[in-house]
């Protein structure tokens, strides 16, 4: 047995690596800030298809069609695929996957969904079981908005406190074999929940998960902020980043400029996301069009990538339920 | 690196032990032929609780503290728990977890849940990452019901080869300390879709998985059928089932009274499920209160235990789509 276990941190002394990566969005998340870095920009978000379901999935495809081809691969030599989204029965990854083909595990974490995938695929590659594992995860802003909330023709009104469901896909392929930039650790998350039931304000609900997740790393390790080039948070957009930074200043902790949130990186401030981004596609493709190229170009030393997601769904929210939130954390190592 | 694979068979040789087994089901399940096996029989369904996703959430925190009472553990003994149910967003397994509070890795397989818990549990095991690792899936006729077809007040008619939802849940937990029974290898299904469009005809629709993924199996492990003393499908049914039988003796292999299904052992004939149980939990609760017992006492030498699930959703069906099947597989041996 390989596997170093510390508190709920995994570490994979048996290394992990990037392979390839790969980003493809909507039209509003080519207008963005990142715009650029993305491997594919849809000219509008249907992609080419008849439903907002069938965009979603024809998205998921071609961020793991451009990560398999930045690898010079074909789908016939993944061990497997390990992903998720937001629709009911996560159908978006699945019937995606079923045109790719491979051996497919699916997973729930919410918008933490990218962070799992990445360590149950490095759980799989660093314990010898796969060689090319593919981890991804997706949302789509319209066959969220009408799932979760409202059809869009419906023109519902947004409080200032929401977050905008990015429409993105980030998929990642894990290896065996060095590469630039590698899988170091990862934190499995805890359910926390502090009690907040109004849906429209996910990023309070999922804070304090960031945060006990980032403290038990922390503590597992035995390092601290300042060891790391980059701290970010999956999808807490404005509020919840700001409480992650109070919840630490409580404990005399200064996260400073190094902690940013992917929902706040995704969009533009005119671009009117209100609090920032999230879904599970803000984290995944940030990730895999800004902050995995920068890791392997040496412009980061390291990064905390750390998926928040919200347990909840409206069944949960309209039965009055309160929003658990949970974290995973992974820790990524770039070209030295 | 310890793991080894072959094809898509992922095999166990630093072992993998059952610590502890449970199930907890509806009054129903407790009522049919393997109702004395159960830990926990509902008196009635809402399991004292005011709706039926309440409900299923208790469900899973019975199952789960009988399997930790059975081995004499607390909750933080666990270093992590696998699992998922059939709600949208896996709402039962996430607010159920919240309230047990250990590391928490959320899981979408539709009824091959069970089997991609073990396999997933197993892997963090095997490789030295999970010393004990819960592992669960559950599923409340009512809570689907309402969810995937009709309210119950609608009375709605079921054609002859729909199948029964299970109200019943399922909890392992894995350990790396030598047990009665072990797991000793998995195969990680593939999505296969033989174009079926009926909802209410899921055993068909996952046949061709289960076939495929014990095909798989067998070409990856070079064993054939004789060689199980048990190979069960998790909710095949009558239909399915059938149809298993049918694949296997076109290649010539005759699988006989060993090849059973956990939605045909669930239920009796006079209890009127038409084809047969499905839902996460039958094959969950058909493996703890039944499979697993006869593993551990030496009736049974070994078991191929196939997860089978449909990864579809009310909205694919609705869109006109066809049903994605999979099969996950997990090798089982009992106490020599």
């Amino acid at each position: 047995m390989t596997g170093r276990r510390v508190g709920d941190t995994l570490f994979f002394d048996e290394p992990v690596w990037v392979e390839s990566c790969a980003a493809a969005v909507g039209k509003k998340e080519g207008e963005g800030p990142l715009g650029a870095c993305f491997d594919y920009v849809a000219k509008e978000n249907r992609f080419g298809e008849k439903t907002w379901e069938k965009a979603e999935r024809r998205m998921i495809e071609l961020a793991c069609q451009h990560a398999l081809s930045k690898a010079d691969l074909t789908p016939s030599a993944l061990d497997c695929a390990l992903g998720g989204d937001l629709l009911n029965q996560c159908v978006s990854t699945s019937f995606a996957m079923r045109g790719l083909g491979m051996p497919y595990l699916g997973l729930y974490g919410a918008c933490s969904t990218m962070a799992e995938s990445l360590l149950l695929g490095a759980v799989l590659t660093a314990g010898g079981w796969s060689r090319k594992a593919l981890c991804a995860a997706s949302s789509h802003f319209c066959s969220a908005e009408r799932q979760y909330r409202y059809p869009l023709e419906y023109g519902g009104q947004r409080p200032p406190c929401a977050q905008w469901t990015a429409t993105a896909c980030g998929a990642v392929i894990l290896c065996d074999a060095p590469r630039r930039v590698r899988l170091r650790a990862a934190t499995v998350g805890r359910i926390f929940d502090p009690g907040i039931t109004d849906s429209a304000n996910m990023g309070a609900a999922m804070a304090q998960s960031a945060y006990e997740t980032l403290r038990t790393f922390f503590r597992d390790s035995g390092t601290a902020p300042e060891d790391y080039a980059c701290i970010v948070t999956g999808d807490l957009a404005a509020i919840g980043h700001t409480m992650v930074n109070e919840l630490f200043a409580r404990d005399g902790v200064t996260l400073g400029g190094r902690y940013q949130d992917c929902g706040l990186l995704l969009y533009g401030k005119e671009q009117d996301v209100h609090a920032g981004g999230s879904g599970c596609g803000c984290s995944a493709a940030v990730l895999c069009g800004h902050l995995l190229p920068r890791l392997a170009c040496g412009e980061l030393k390291n990064l905390l990538f750390c998926g928040t997601g919200a347990l909840m769904s409206p069944l949960t929210a309209n039965q009055g339920e309160t929003i658990p939130g949970i974290c995973h954390l992974i820790v990524l190592e770039g070209a030295k």
